[in-house]
This record gives structure tokens, C-alpha cells and sequence, in this order.
């Protein structure tokens, strides 16, 4: 593809995705608000409809987040029906999310009922993690010192959590269980880190300096087999451990630590690390990941070619063809390298002729191997307003500065 | 069909059943057996080698009772090397499923490592509902009394859990978790009533009388919508719930409830339960269940119609196929209604079409909503030596006792 051709290509995207990212604010704006009880529905059907009232904390925090980044840094968003919606969301989270526990430690619900009454409590650290980036990036729209500064001391007890003593999560210690280094933990630290110290001054950014490059080395301890694979989950040592758990692949997760890392690169320019983040956490989740007969990324795989013991291991699910989009087209920015940007069309390609619903609004978000829709619903438990969106507006930006320097060299 | 068909028929039925037994047995005892560490493998690959060394607890005492069981009563089962099998992973059992809990309760792991260090615990009642099957079955072998009066003890502890105190299963108590009555519970329960009293004198009928009547209770109230649905969670009144979880339909197990409701009805010929069993509990879920399209039964439904949020809803497994096989074969053989011997070769004929594996032995577990193998191992976290193996067992004697009566009768 010549440079003229790139430039017409790339603006028809940008066009598409501005106009998608539209589309699925004002589908959550209509749908999901709850103005009886504050707080979002998630569990929207395909037509908008609300099909279960439970409130999933996960997906109260990622909502609260996206509209305040969506207020505080694209100008057609900075409406107040936007911050109206990031406040309420707000409230209801620090009103209902927590849950006491013996032990002095705060833990946060996973499920709530429509009024804030815990349902659930995951033994693990993410939905404080949603709570802390819904806190943090609300209060730099507020201006709400308090509510930073609790965002803070959640992060204070998660790192206590993660590094010094787990039991606050109420795991019971098991002789079996053998610690492990979960890709999902480094890379939602490392977010957080990001979110907390981007824009600020040097003292908090000092402040968890140290941190930073502990998740970027434990990211790094999932390249295996001599770098041919990035392994979902390690021995804490950086071995591969046995088993499926040690053998499971999840590209999605790991294309989403690419650009995770390609942001932490470009940050301090470190070129290293750049090309860790493409050739390794890009390029292997692709080529393994990519499902050469159907088109799209497979959920779980095993790097043996086993059978994943997940039954939806084969599925099309769209968040990992969100994180693809990103990493791919992030990846093209910073290095102009044509391959790059083939791979991102050829996501994109297949994302846009497969998830988004022309009739309903927003996107499918559970296809089969083959492409076809297998659940219809818009949000459940684990989709919410957050994968689509964030994608939408990190590809909008990343396009608009692509094609801001192509306008000056052309 | 006539009466000289449908014989030749059965007659066809039960020579595959009793040849596919022999081939599963061969399969497990082949390999599946830790002769190093005792106890059994559980993840076994396509082609029968072992992919995982975990041991899941609920398919080790799974795999006991059904060993047992075979060796018991069916004579060309009766053989030492299926003794010894039963022995040994009855002896792993004991020594290594029960986790020490500090309130003195016994609870058992989940899943072991291969030499029996406990991985993890479950908050629900399962991994100890099949100890109990599994030492109170090997005990009627054996003639273990220390044995079975632990299965007996472990029963105790189950009661306490369920009718009384369920603080021991270490759930934190939550304002929005609402009591309910989930299929499951009063389902095992009955079954294992069933097993205890089994065959045993009445002094101990009688002592599991009133729990074995409450389990019936139980089941019976998760018949709603003015009995034209079977819906798996219901209140403890016997409520519908809201949400998706009050509208969940689980075919498959509203269908094994159906046969264990028809063994307590025949025990006691009552004829009231007898026929709720079939008109609710077996016509109901294969009226909904059934894919009009593809053949098959669905794993989870919506009564109203919703995307369940499961994403396997719509997945062809192997188990509520062998519920429905026994269930219609055992409602036919009771009431000789010819409807429901159609009902068992329709489910029969798609079973023996698309799970066997004819090359490596044993069946697929897993098929797309179209049929196709999706998860193509043999064994794996929830499917070992047990459904299967149940299913021809069970159908092979009721089909010996319709053909010795067909006999006299021709």
C-alpha cells in the first residue's frame, strides 16, 4: 500500500470509528443509567433492554472511568450529561462498593444488587483495581482531593495485597497452591500506575517508580520457551509452571500488556523495551492467535496444542480484537513500519464486519469460532462499558495524530 | 412401531450400550490409574494420554463409586483388577481429600495435586457429596465398617451444612446474597439418601426418611410457572428469583432429577410422583431443551426467552445426554408409553451419532450447538469415569429387564 493509498485508508477508519464511538456513548447514555438507584445496569440486552438488575462492580468502575477520560479529554464529550453520569456512577460506587471486613483491610464487592447491597466478594484484587481507576480519573474531572486521595489508599492496600501478605483476599493458604504470577495482576498494576501518575508531578510519578519497573520485569517473565511464547501464567521466579495453567495462552491479555508496555516505551524512549512489546507481546499473540481458517483471535490456547479446558477456549470474543486494534495500530504509530499497519487492518477488518450491530447499536460481544453471534446480549457480567469504548477512543486519537503528521509530510 | 420392532430394536440398543461399557472401562482402567501416587488421573487427552496431573476430587470419588458399583453387580465386572482400582482410589481419598478446617468440620478439596497436596476448596457441597458416594459404595464391597461409618459421619456434616449452619462451607455472609434453593442441593442429597439406604435394612431407612421427603420437597418446588417450567434456582419458599438466575433452565440436570424422582416413585409405587417426574421433570426440559435445528440438548436456557450469560449455553455436552437416556428409557419401562420410547431413541440416536470416539475409545464431551467436537478430550476438571459409564450401566439393566420381560410376554 503506497503512502497516499495508507493516508485515504486510515482516514476511513478514523471516520468509522468516530462515528462508532458515537454511536455506543449514546447507547450506554440511553440504556444503562439507573436514576431510581444511582449507578449503571450492565446486563443490557441487544435492544437496550435491561435483563437483570444486578450491578457488577467491575463494570460500575470502568463506566464511571470511561465517561470522565471521555469528558476530561475529547472535547464533543465534555457535555454535562457526561459528567453528570461519571459522578452519579461515582457516588454509588464509594457509597455501596465496599465492603467492611474484620481484618481493618477494605475489600470491594463484585456484585451488588439495584440498590448497593453486596451479592458477591471475588478473592482477588480487580475489582478494587476498577474502583481505584474510576477514583482517580473522576477526581482530576472533579476536582475531588478526598475521593484522590482514596483512590490512593486503595491503591496503598492492593499493593500490600500483591506483594507483601495476600491474605486480606480470604484465600485459605492450601499446601497445593503454589504462588504464581498471573499475567493479569503486573498488567493491571502497571495500568494503574499510568492512570494514577499520568499528567502529574514528578514526586508521584517518583513515588511509584519502583513499582512500575516491578510489573514491567514480572510482565516480562511471561516470554517462555526461549521467547517463542507468552505464557498466561509463570512460577513466581519467571519459570514456566505445569500443567494447562502453565501452558494456557490468552492473546488478548497479552496484546493488551503489549500496549501497556509500548506505553511505558514511548514514555522514557525506551527502545528495548519497544521492541520487547512488539515482537514479543504483539506479534506471538497474533501469529498463534489468529485463527487462520475463520479469521479472528481465539480466546484461550494451549502452547502444546492441547486442548484448552475452557469451554469457550474457540470463541471470537470482542475485547481481545479491542486490545488488538490498539496494540497493532499503537505499535504502526511509533514505528511507521508497513506490516504493522497491515495487521491492524486485517483486525479491523474483521471486527468491524463482525461485531458491531447495524440494527441495535453498540457491539456483539461473544461470537463462535465461525463468526456467528452465539450470546446477543450488549452487557452482561464481564462486558460493560469499557473494551469498546476505550478502544474506540484510543484508536480515534492515535489516528488523529497519525494523520496530523501525514498532512504536514504530504 | 410395533411391539416385534421395538423389541428388535431394544435388543440393537442394548447390544451397543453393553459394547460401548466395555469400552469405557477398558479406557479408564487403561489410562487413568497413578500407580506411583494412587489415585486417578482425571485429565486425559483425545488419545489417552495424560495432559494434566491434577486430581479433581469430585472425579476420584466418582470414579470409586462407579468401580464399585460395576464390580458389585454386574458380574462380568466382578473382577479383581476393578477392585483393586476402587481400593487404591478410595485409599487416596481418605488419605488426602479432607482438608483440616479450624472449626473441627471436614471439608474436602476440590483438586489435588498429583500427589495429593490440596490445590483447592470450593465453598460448596459437591467434593464431599461424592467422598460419600464413593466410601459408601466401596464399603458395601469391602465390608469396610469403619468405612461406611465415615461415610455416614461425612452425610451428618452435610445435613448440618444444608439444613442447619452453612457458616462451615466458609462463605462470607452478604446482605445481597439471598438464600435460594438451587436444584443441585436437594438433587444430591436425595441421591445420596438413595445410596445410604439402598438395599440396607429398615432402621435406616427410616433414619434418612424425613430428609429423604424434604429433598423430594425441595425438587418438587422448582417446578413454576404454573408448572410449565422447571427453573434451577428458586427462593427457599419456593419463589420464583429475579434475573437471570431465577429464569436459568439446566436441562440436563432438570432431567436427572426427573430419573431419581421416578426411582423414589417406584420404590413406593407412587403413582403421583411417577407421573410429576415425567409430565415435569423429563417431558418439560426436552420440550424446551431439545434444538429443533441442530438435535441436541442446550446446557442452559432463559425461561423467558434471554441469552443466558453462560457462554457455553448453546454447547452439545455429553452428560445431559446420558440424563435423558436413562431418564426416557426408565419412564418408558415404567409406564410403557410408546412416546417415550421415541423420546429415547431420538436422544439415543443423536448421543451414538456424535460422541463416541470410534478411533480413540471413551466420548467427545463437548460439541458446538451444531455437533461439531469443540473440546476433544476424554477426561478433564468435570468429566471423568462417571456420567458416561452410569448412563450404559443404567440403561444396559433396565434394557434386561424390559427384553427378559418382552420374552415372557412374546
Amino acid at each position: 500500500m503506497n503512502r497516499t493509498m495508507s493516508v485515504v485508508k486510515l482516514e476511513e477508519c478514523r471516520e468509522r470509528i468516530r462515528s462508532q464511538l458515537d454511536n455506543v456513548v449514546d447507547f450506554w447514555l440511553k440504556y444503562s443509567h439507573d436514576t431510581v438507584h444511582g449507578g449503571f445496569f450492565t446486563c443490557i440486552g441487544r435492544d437496550g433492554s435491561v435483563y437483570d438488575e444486578l450491578k457488577y462492580v467491575w463494570l460500575q468502575g470502568r463506566q464511571v472511568w470511561m465517561y470522565s477520560r471521555l469528558y476530561r479529554t475529547m472535547e464533543r464529550f465534555h457535555k454535562p450529561e457526561i459528567l453528570e453520569a461519571a459522578k452519579a456512577g461515582g457516588a454509588f460506587l464509594r457509597k455501596f462498593a465496599r465492603v467492611s471486613r474484620t481484618s481493618g483491610q477494605w475489600k470491594c464487592a463484585f456484585c451488588l444488587t439495584r440498590d448497593g447491597k453486596a451479592v458477591k466478594v471475588q478473592r482477588t484484587i480487580f475489582s478494587e483495581c476498577f474502583y481505584i481507576m474510576a477514583m482517580d480519573e473522576l477526581s482530576r474531572v472533579t476536582g475531588d482531593q478526598e475521593m484522590q486521595l482514596e483512590a490512593e489508599q486503595m491503591m496503598e492496600q492492593l499493593i500490600h495485597w500483591v506483594r507483601v501478605d495476600s491474605s486480606g483476599l480470604g484465600r485459605p493458604q492450601l499446601p497445593g497452591d503454589v504462588p504464581a504470577n498471573s499475567m493479569a495482576v503486573p498488567m493491571m498494576l502497571l495500568c494503574l500506575v499510568q492512570q494514577l501518575t499520568g499528567g502529574r508531578g514528578p514526586e508521584v510519578v517518583q513515588k511509584y517508580k519502583e513499582l512500575e519497573q516491578w510489573c514491567v520485569q514480572q510482565i516480562l517473565h511471561h516470554i517462555q520457551r526461549d521467547g517463542t511464547a507468552i505464557l498466561e501464567n509463570v512460577s513466581v521466579d519467571g519459570k514456566e509452571l505445569p500443567g494447562c495453567s502453565g501452558r494456557l495462552q490468552n492473546p488478548g491479555h497479552a496484546l493488551e500488556a503489549g500496549w501497556f508496555l509500548l506505553q511505558y516505551g514511548a514514555e522514557r524512549t525506551d527502545e528495548k523495551i519497544q521492541s520487547t512489546a512488539i515482537n514479543k507481546f504483539i506479534e506471538l499473540p497474533y501469529q498463534c492467535g489468529w485463527d487462520k481458517t475463520h479469521g479472528g483471535l481465539f480466546y484461550f490456547l494451549d502452547v502444546d496444542g492441547h486442548c484448552p479446558t475452557q469451554l469457550e477456549w474457540n470463541m471470537k470474543l470482542w475485547w481481545p480484537h479491542c486490545e488488538a486494534l490498539i496494540a497493532f495500530l499503537m505499535a504502526y504509530s511509533q514505528t511507521r513500519k508497513p506490516e504493522l499497519l497491515e495487521r491492524f487492518l486485517q483486525v479491523y477488518e474483521y471486527t468491524f464486519s463482525h461485531f458491531p450491530d447495524a440494527n441495535g447499536g453498540e457491539w456483539f460481544g461473544y461470537l463462535t469460532q465461525e463468526g456467528k453471534v452465539a450470546l446477543d446480549f450488549k452487557g452482561g457480567p464481564f462486558k460493560g462499558f469499557f473494551h469498546v469504548p476505550r478502544c474506540l477512543y484510543m484508536c480515534e486519537r492515535i489516528l488523529d495524530d497519525l494523520l496530523a503528521n501525514e498532512d504536514r509530510t504530504l
